[in-house]
């Protein structure tokens, strides 16, 4: 995948490998901030709405589940599945938007990351989230 | 869309309409049963799996959220949003094979609905789940 | 503690030690039903009750934390702790009601057990729950 | 109520009234912090424990309940009911320890309240959590 212009200039896409549901469902992206932090974003289309004309509870979701793992990613440091992911929807918007998501590594265990995290849109929260992923062994 | 065939024979659209980001991530079915249960189903692609071939969180948990909305349908009545949504990830499954979910009205408000119900391929729960809907006006 | 009388007759406590906040919330009860299945079961007493007079969120969520260990029990088999808790508060009730909880074990994997229930009074469900509990090493 | 001392002076008691659970299982306590934050304590003691000596997830479950009705009491005004509770146990610790919440509203809309915070002890996170508080009419 190209690198991402316009809007998602200064992203990239993960390294060493694809995600079919996430290239399909996304493409989503995700770039290390100055502190440290992860910031992953997607572009809100048309084909991500519910039929109501706003984003679908499936796609934010989606995105939050990419963003567990981009969140957890240094301190994963290998492969891991999702155990539980809890949501709460907090607001709706439409195509044409970026969506960003941020969050937290709460901890990192032997064998457990504990992820907190938010999918927003400019000021306005959409997502709040949270997750637990298990390490798998390679 | 065309009356689903194959091994989604008897299972039907959304009437009244579509919904972008539901066609495009499945598309997803339902059917009524003879005990007045609700099933849902799609068939799972390459395109729904993650990067090691198991059908993406993402994927589950957007067929999920599909099935609140079906699993409420004879009570919500109306539109309707969620509002929070929790589920637990119990296996993996990959590409070629019929997913479904299940689930039940655990009780119907004025203003909410509250659903649970499970994801599952043949005899293996993939996804557990639970949701609450929230009543919208029209 | 001695066996339970009264409507929680056919009940009985842990084997093998005592559990403090268990026993201080409660007291808690469980038993094995005809069909393998387990029910747990408490008294609803004025101080578990919020200021309107209804079994406080508290109360019961910690009743569902104890019957999450009791639906695992038999394939638990040695100590665990709660990793997530999942729940969505159906209905309430006040004191003076017998408070039961049902569920069933999802899936029992090597590391880790998936646990759904409900806590109900009579034909009334209150809460409903989700937890994966983690096994630790004796 | 006194007002606490120790370490939990600067702590105070709800005002206008008291619920019996929380007082039985707590009793807890809040503050309001000069950036305007809420800061929740109680004392954990022996009896909050489970039978690892550890404090028991019900009580941790408890005070996080508690705290999204301090968290949310500025905006909701009035009478609510929590609709979902979700959380992930992050670490444990025994009693003789001060335990604290803190968190924030995420939105807060016409008919409710959507909360996180995290149950921390010092350094240590023990309980993450995220929930929805339903206004309900006086």
């Amino acid at each position: 995948m190209n690198a991402p212009t316009g809007r998602l200039a200064g992203y990239q896409a993960w390294e060493g490998g694809t995600d079919p549901f996430e290239d399909y469902a996304g493409p989503y992206f995700f770039k290390k901030m100055e502190d440290g932090s992860i910031k992953c974003a997607f572009e809100a289309l048309p084909h991500h709405c519910n039929g109501g004309g706003f984003l679908h509870g499936g796609s934010l979701m989606t995105f939050a589940d990419y963003a567990l793992f981009a969140l957890a990613g240094d301190v994963l440091d290998g492969p891991g599945v999702t155990v539980s992911f809890n949501s709460e929807f907090i607001s709706a918007v439409g195509s044409g938007n970026l969506i960003e998501a941020t969050g937290e590594v709460v901890r990192n265990t032997r064998s457990m990351v504990f992820v907190r995290g938010q999918v927003f849109c400019g000021d306005d929260t959409l997502l709040n989230f949270s997750g637990v992923i298990k390490r798998i062994r390679k």
